[in-house]
């Protein structure tokens, strides 16, 4: 039977009490993680967000009323005691913050009971996710759990702190908008009022910030919520939250030194890691270049060699092959692997094919100097040697080489070396390299749809310097756009923005819009950008993958509280699902059956 | 032509100069207010965020080229300019934070120029909503609009960071849930990996948060969005603001005093007002019988009393049949408007009638002691001084009555008294009135459904003493629960949450709830506290009404950045809008024609 706590206060949480309370009677309250009775002393470890406080239950202090509901205790009930804190009598508890005291209690109060839950509530757990999923509220328990939504809610109190304090306004900006289909897939919420019309959920506030911008707020961020309705990855959520930011009056410059010192600030309060300023810089070119990635990992080495030149006079026909068609020829040096096993070896050929490899070359350096090579046989050994020279092999290193097509080889080489990193357990959590990815392209050319698109979106502003090649040459134009990388992973990314209505045109045009096409999707933009606007730029971070960084866990769903599987359901709510035909009614729409959605299609 | 910002950079904001900058080259860029040659002085009012700055462009100073630009400057123009700070030439200007001193500007750049706006940028604006919201952009310029959209930000700022300090973890709660018919309507989402199901968006984050409360994170936070399909009215959006917040372990004073410890605060740092702590405390049923609301104004008096006893022996028969059919009379005094004309004293019955009241009947008490009475010749003159006594009528006062149901007589007067007050312009923005409303009914009888519903929500603690009246009275049960009233407007509102199974079963019951039904709807919450849940209780805020309150606007559209119409509509970006077929056919959803609707209703 669950009682109440009328007339009884919490005083502290479990781990608000240490030595320094001794003597001190006090009322705690919380969960039973364990209870155990020994010989006639019952022992409990009581839970809180906070963390575990033992209390002693002896019917000589507590009376037998007490003692004996103490006797009834099993895990996950709730309780609320009342008792002296002691020196602990036993071993003191160096895991446990509380580890020096406990709890003799007078009196206890069983707030709620608790059936077994399905799980036990542990650190680390090793219950399957979806198990944990659909109970949720249980796993939300975890001490590791709790520990990461407590961080995640700091990162959010902090960084709205800091950007108050440089001057940001936070606003908030409307979730239900105007569908534009140009992007990731839209969520859609039917209208009542206006049957046959949609609201689109947003898939960030881009427009509506560039527009803040436009009226003036000079400084915006939010921690927006965005949807795109996109097939999951284990990095990927139905709704996310993004740390949003847009400037005016700026240039690259101030965007990046004012993300710097929120970093900076960041990871030194949530991290106790000292971020040096400036962060890093590199070019897309130069990332693509040395890493074959625009996110590289910093935390190793390893770095990609173009040895094109080297071998261009060889007559290993893939190497030739690839360079005749316009391609590469790129190594990455494995150093002190050059004994990695055939079958570790092969293992990594198919792991590159999976990127789109044909194959992989590759050459051993024993420690005699001798090689084992499996191009060999097509290339003369000076020019092995000129090869290997080139790669800075030494004995004992391992060499592997891609030739295609650029795209690829980075493709190829950028996730062999994280593989391999992987293998060699190079990439520690607690290391944080920070870097900003800067002179993106600002198109790129898609095949499927035989034209420019923008690689980030069509407000991007293109380098000044670049201008003139937009008519000429729209590949080679790069773009005011910058991402921020920590350890590999995109955290954010942004860009200035065109102010200019003769660029923006432009822009449309080699985007292939025609007006008409940009006046429907993006009018009020275009309409507002009539009456005077700033200079402008923005940011914004994945703040679920930022938190991620931060604890150092596997997937954005343990920084999360109620998050969705791939299949975009929630396993606990067991939403989406089925409703009511009134609603549907009311909203003038209707299911289609799938073989009507056929028909449909024919 | 825009120009960029290219090696200029801003060094302050308008406003961030005065007379303590005089002599000190700046950077200053902002939009064109207005500009006025005076023979051959150019005057720009140069406005940003922070207010007004006067800019003085002479040839000999900024030479030809810039010149030439100042002489092009038009309202709403983005300029960047140069120049020394000061002391005014002419007359300082009282009215400006500026006004004492000017920019002597030597270099100018037009970084954007602006059609002719619309409508004038200008403070409290004339112009008709429609068109300001439908370019909402420009609108947002207003120097008033732009002061709310700070003290927002502001107010956001603050509560998060007092919130945090008092231990209250700030958690996201998913906006893509399951739809529950119970309450207001849902807005949907069709999903498109499943077809047939939809997600619904949160009415509010109630069950989610009580969830977190169950798994132990003991104090919890949200600005969250919240969302309802209902018929706006002029202080409702589809979507708003709550300031929502749950707390475990507590019972209704510990939620008051922490909720009163962050409106002084608030009110402080916000409205530079001071609040006496402890605020003020009704219960609903004092609330109803001195102001006939459960949100009383107490800016002013005029309260209600309650004369049933005065007159149950009189002949008057609007009286009589009010008392026998177990109504009651009751009456307002409107001080010192005994003199109050006819017509304005019919249109005040008018008013009235449109509450429900079948009439009103009223007593002028005149300077010389008699007495105008719409009842006189139904009641015996020393009937009538007794009721003028009852009142505390002095010469001079007039008298309103009100004879029904008491829902009815509360509804009558307590709008009545709000409407006086209204035109004797009693209601001062600046005066705050705080008021906690406390021990709501539990239940309230449904006519339309012919049963109790929960006057908040199912989850709704009743107050211990009153649970015996569960079964035989359900309707004198009190609950835990809570407004906080400012000035007459329920600026937000909670309760005592159930935690005890047995509680939550009877209230289902009562509530006409079969087991199915309650484990259909909320499952998932019943099944959670299955699993130990502490004793909890929350609050949430209406936050725009707040903002709103806070800042003196007349409709929460002047505290939203990108408000929502009546018909739920966005004017600027035209939504909600149609969408492509294709995005329909992949949600497995088709419109359905309102005949066609119809059908399906037949």
């Amino acid at each position: 039977m669950a009682e109440s706590m009328a007339g009884l206060k919490r005083s502290h949480r479990c781990t608000e009490l240490g030595t320094a309370n001794i003597g001190e009677k006090v009322t705690v309250m919380g969960w039973v993680q364990k209870s155990r009775n020994k010989g006639g002393i019952i022992f409990v470890d009581l839970r809180d967000r906070s963390g575990i406080l033992q209390l002693i239950f002896e019917e000589a202090d507590c009376g037998a009323e007490s003692f004996a509901k103490a006797e009834k205790l099993r895990s996950e009930f709730v309780i609320a005691v009342t008792g002296r804190v002691e020196a602990r009598s036993g071993a003191v508890n160096e895991n446990l913050k509380t580890g020096a005291i406990e709890i003799r209690a007078d009196y206890l109060r069983i707030l709620a009971e608790s059936e077994t839950p399905p799980f036990p509530i542990e650190e680390n757990s090793k219950t399957k996710e979806d198990l944990r999923l659909k109970y949720r509220y249980l796993d939300l328990r975890r001490p590791d759990i709790q520990r990461n939504l407590m961080t995640r809610s700091r990162v959010a109190i902090l960084t709205r702190a800091f950007l108050a304090e440089e001057g940001f306004l936070e606003i908030e900006t409307p979730t239900l908008i105007k569908s534009t289909p140009e992007g990731a897939r839209d969520y859609l919420v039917p209208s009542r009022v206006h049957p046959g019309s949609f609201y689109a959920l947003p898939q960030s506030p881009q427009l509506l910030k560039q527009l803040l911008m436009c009226s003036g707020y000079d400084r915006y961020f939010q921690l927006a919520r965005c949807y795109r309705d996109e097939d999951l990855r284990a990095d990927r959520q139905p709704e996310f939250t993004q740390i949003d930011m847009e400037l005016s009056f700026v240039d690259v410059e101030d965007v990046l030194d004012v993300n710097e010192r929120l970093l900076k600030k960041l990871f030194k309060e949530i991290c106790n890691y000292d971020l040096q300023l400036p962060i890093q810089r590199m070019t897309w070119r130069e990332a693509m270049d040395r890493f074959g990635s625009d996110k590289p990992d910093l935390r190793f080495g390893m770095e990609l060699k173009n040895v094109s030149d080297v071998v261009k006079d060889c007559e290993f026909v893939v190497f030739k092959s690839a360079l005749e068609n316009g391609g590469s020829v790129r190594g990455i040096n494995a150093e002190g692997q050059g004994a990695m096993p055939r079958k570790k070896i092969d293992a990594l050929v198919e792991y590159a094919k999976g990127f789109g490899a044909k194959g992989l070359a590759y050459l051993a350096i024993h420690e005699d100097g001798t090689y084992k090579c499996s191009f060999s046989k097509f290339m003369k050994p000076e020019e092995l040697d000129a090869l290997v020279a080139a790669m800075g092999g030494k004995p004992g290193d391992l060499l592997l080489f891609a030739a295609d097509k650029d795209k690829v080889v980075f493709d190829v080489l950028g996730n062999l070396r994280l593989e391999i990193a992987r293998q060699l357990d190079l990439l520690k959590k607690d290391d944080f390299k920070f870097l900003w990815v800067t002179e993106f392209p600002l198109l790129e050319y898609s095949e499927e749809e035989d034209r420019y698109v923008a690689m980030h979106h069509p407000f991007t502003m293109p380098m000044e310097e670049d201008l003139p090649l937009i008519d000429t040459d729209p590949g080679k134009v790069r773009a005011k756009a910058y991402d921020i990388v920590l350890n590999g992973t995109e955290m954010g990314g942004g860009s200035v923005r065109i102010h200019q209505a003769d660029i923006q045109e432009k822009m449309f045009e080699v985007l292939g819009f025609t007006k008409e096409k940009a006046q429907e999707q993006f009018g009020f933009l275009l309409d507002a950008f009539k009456y005077g606007v700033p200079p402008h730029a923005g940011l914004a971070y994945g703040m679920d993958r930022m938190v991620m960084l931060m604890v150092g866990a596997d997937s954005i769903r343990d920084v999360i509280a109620f998050p969705k599987v791939k299949d975009a359901s929630c396993l606990m709510m067991e939403a989406p699902s089925q409703v009511d035909p009134k609603q549907l009614e009311d909203l003038s729409i209707g299911v289609v059956e799938s073989d009507e959605a056929e028909k449909t299609e024919e």
